[in-house]
């Protein structure tokens, strides 16, 4: 079956909606779904910027909200609702989503996604994560335990070398087995369909 | 019937594709289509960017490239080819865009984009712009007598200070009548829904 990997970065606003959609498009098009969570920090400070462009470009982060809406209403998601802190620090969510495969790291992810983007939570907070994790019926007390060993913070930094390798300059970013790159949620249809004519 | 305003910029290269979708699209969706020629330099140097963001970050100007291949290549268009200055300066094609109207303007559009993207021509050069004016029938000479009177200078000026007020900060763009703003190619649907929705 073929592959797609999905790198996701757990502050941004486009990842959401690809993460809420990727696993029904999958289904479609029967391809299987590695989900890489990701940091930009390091990305964006490589390409000179100390935070998100959607900061440093003011009309371009009020466009970005109401396309969100829109695109949310569109989708059947629930209403978007920006965090007060954008971007989050999403070193803790992306840690913890490491601790998890397959499915269980991505239902960990997209419910980190509805907490941040319809609730407007800050993700960056150790309760609204163990409220989360809670919601996966885990025990979260077990995954606190082992977010911050060095074994899982040297996996997101491979996953965020990884990214930079291959010339990812944003997120969502998917990835197909030939090693074609697709940005933005608006190319997961695209991705997918490359990567299942492989 | 409803309508919409296309803000393109003749050096993007997202606006190529938008430029030969927008007229059957708007058939599908009966709407009428006011296209609007504007700079995106002045607000990219509000910006503070002094060239293209493709060209300020290298990974997004080959992705792009590699984008748009794979674009031109989905929509049956011929293969893309980037000029080999970019962002070409586009003041000469957009004023001789203004001493047209209707489907006279649409066609030197996108004959111009043809000749930019498909060709890797230089459209800052008159010869191209006179081959291109000549291709349509067009007394070429009698536009050239025209363009760089101050009407003219003044009506590509006003274009650009529109496109600012309305919060524009990339190409191309979508306006509806009620103000509602869609940014990029990929946006060309949804703007055209919403026109018609209204």
């Amino acid at each position: 079956v073929a592959k797609i990997d999905f790198f996701y970065e757990f502050a941004s606003t486009y990842s959401y909606p690809a993460a809420m959609r990727i696993d029904d498009l999958a289904l479609d098009y029967d391809v299987e779904v590695n989900w890489r969570p990701f940091l930009l920090g390091p990305i964006f400070k490589a390409q000179g910027w100390e935070t998100s462009p959607f900061n440093i470009y003011p009309d371009k982060g009020r466009y970005m909200i109401r396309d969100l809406e829109r695109l949310c209403e569109a989708l059947g998601l629930p209403p978007f609702k920006m965090p007060k802190t954008f971007p989050a620090h999403s070193i803790l969510p992306a840690r913890v989503a490491l601790c998890f495969t397959g499915e269980m790291r991505a239902a960990f992810t997209r419910e980190t996604y509805n907490a941040a983007f319809a609730h407007g939570a800050d993700i960056s907070d150790a309760k609204v994560i163990e409220k989360v994790l809670k919601g996966l019926g885990e025990a979260a007390a077990k995954i606190f335990e082992k977010v911050n060993t060095q074994p899982v913070k040297d996996a997101l930094r491979a996953e965020t070398e990884a990214a930079q390798k291959l010339k990812i300059f944003g997120a969502p970013a998917f990835v197909t087995e030939d090693g074609e790159l697709f940005w933005g949620n608006d190319r997961l249809e695209a991705a997918m369909e490359w990567a299942a004519r492989d």
